[in-house]
């Protein structure tokens, strides 16, 4: 059995280059007690990425030079070796890496049903988006129905999820996209109350226009100047939600710190952030709630999918470029 | 009755300059209903002072040019007319404004006693900056015992408290400070289990060396490069209470972000901002305790006091430069 994998192989400066993964195949060789070979079907694309393969910790460790470049996966197990704690047959997602087959014990894999949602849906929408969108906006952030909600990265796997639910919960909701197309699909798709597209325009203007009041809660996927602005209208007791900050992940120089942070002490607002593992336990809650929203028709989700590991990288890069909507998802297996 | 205000005749661009206020005389004219004459004995000076003669309104609105400057103040009720809230010879606190004497209906000002308490302690530990203290740290900062407590502007009248009754409920409380004397002062009189001099060593190098495991809650009085510093070391939900931002009071150009804020979502930390105006409710709650631990002799208090309100600005300065040690008052009482 022939494994290609995607391997760290410098870690990129700035945006990763053709040199910062390589292409590898091996064999995958003779399996110990316990352990399964899974066959990978899709690979989750997500922002966070990039900063795994900083040398840096952050909320998990790097990714070392050398090793295979870590992804959330969804595939099917097709071998095992004594007792292992799945089945063949059984369809399982976890972190699987970018390759084509996972040799594993299986341990942080969680097994799923492809009868009750389409596959890919697990590494999506029932997956760490989904479930970064769900706690997020209701744990961290805390709504309440008639907040003022404004989101960034709106059209993306986290945030378009995000403003629905607010939307679900009766907020008044806003998001920042980038492109007439995204702020259309905002509007139209999702059912937003308002869209600004950044590319095209001024977001102080933007948020000023469609929350002249002030926002309740502010919803971050991408830092720099965009949440500079939205601090500027944070109401009195406002929270944001420090869920990454996809405009500073390539930054070759420093962060940008957000210099209208004091609008936090006037309005006696918070700003907090989250890493999704931590609400693990409650995971199979969201995922049942998420999926009755999606079959009420409340909740719509919207995929883009790529094929072939050989286009890992280009296809990563799309997260950065923006072009791309939806959850950005390679399909591995031919 | 000749009285001598501070009225701001010019908004300052960094540094309060010599123009920033004129000291002028007038006359108390004919009270109407209700109004009272209070003398005042001391004003508090506030780096929050610096802020209300921006233009812009924050959580109060900004001093009009041509008013008296806002204070924080105590004195005694020397004139009545009609039917009043106070009597005469009541000793009161509010904002008189830096001015000898000052008209009022009493709105917003509170009888003290001073048999209780010096009367210069309602200004002080007893007024703003204590309240701000007690509930910045209690309410805010959600210490807990055996918490690590980081502090900056330490050995200021906010700070110097804070990090009392972090210690009073069994918090480890390291503060920052400018200067040998003032760390010293930190250590010996106020029990503190370390000290940074910000002036004389590298603050990311001493909150390693005093917090190896990192901190629970970092009370910020100064923002800029010191918040950097402390935003590295949180710990794993860790709390920042951000008080006030000292060191970008004075910038005459862009406040410095916290270019480290990412570290909020690494460690699913918040940073949250606080008024203590919004705790006026529970106001004589606080000043009672806190007056069991002054007796108790758990809480240090000290006072820097100079006099005359024509100096005014020059004793205002010693905020910004640090030339002062404890509670800095200006008393206006001949």
């Amino acid at each position: 059995m022939i494994n290609k994998k995607q391997v760290l192989k410098e870690r990129p400066i700035g945006l990763p280059g053709e040199k910062t993964w390589e292409l590898v195949e091996d064999k995958i060789q003779g399996l110990v007690e316990g352990q399964m070979v899974i066959e990978q079907e899709y690979i989750s694309l997500d922002p966070a990425m990039r900063g795994w393969v900083n040398k840096t910790r952050s909320y998990i460790p790097p990714v070392e030079i050398g090793e295979v470049m870590r992804a959330g996966s969804v595939g099917k197990v097709i071998k095992t070796e004594g007792k292992t704690i799945f089945n063949i047959g059984d369809y399982v997602t976890g972190w699987g890496g970018v390759q084509n087959y996972c040799v594993t014990n299986g341990e942080n894999f969680y097994k799923v049903d492809p009868e009750k949602a389409p596959l890919s849906y697990y590494i999506g929408i029932l997956g760490m988006p989904g479930m970064t969108a769900y706690f997020g906006i209701l744990e961290v952030g805390e709504i309440k129905k008639g907040d003022i909600v404004l989101v960034s990265g709106a059209a993306g796997a986290v945030g378009s999820v995000v403003g629905q639910i607010a939307k679900i919960k009766g907020c008044r909701v806003i998001g920042i996209a980038g492109g007439k197309s995204k702020c259309k699909y905002l509007i139209e798709k999702l059912g937003f109350d308002g869209a600004i597209d950044y590319k095209n325009e001024n977001v102080a203007n933007g948020i000023k226009k469609y929350c002249p009041k002030g926002i309740d809660v502010y919803f971050d996927n991408v830092g720099g100047e965009i949440l500079d602005s939205a601090l500027i209208f944070l109401r009195k007791k406002a929270r944001v939600v420090v869920c990454g900050a996809i405009s500073q992940y390539n930054a070759e120089s420093e962060v940008k710190g957000p210099k209208n942070y004091l609008s936090l002490l006037v309005n006696r607002a918070s700003m907090r952030g989250m890493v999704v593992l931590d609400y693990a336990p409650k995971y199979m809650e969201a995922m049942k709630q998420m999926a009755v929203w999606i079959l009420e028709g409340k909740l719509f989700y919207k995929e883009d999918v790529f094929s072939g590991i050989e286009n890992f990288r280009e296809t990563f890069l799309r997260l950065f470029s923006g072009d791309k909507l939806g959850k950005l998802i390679l399909k591995i297996k031919h």
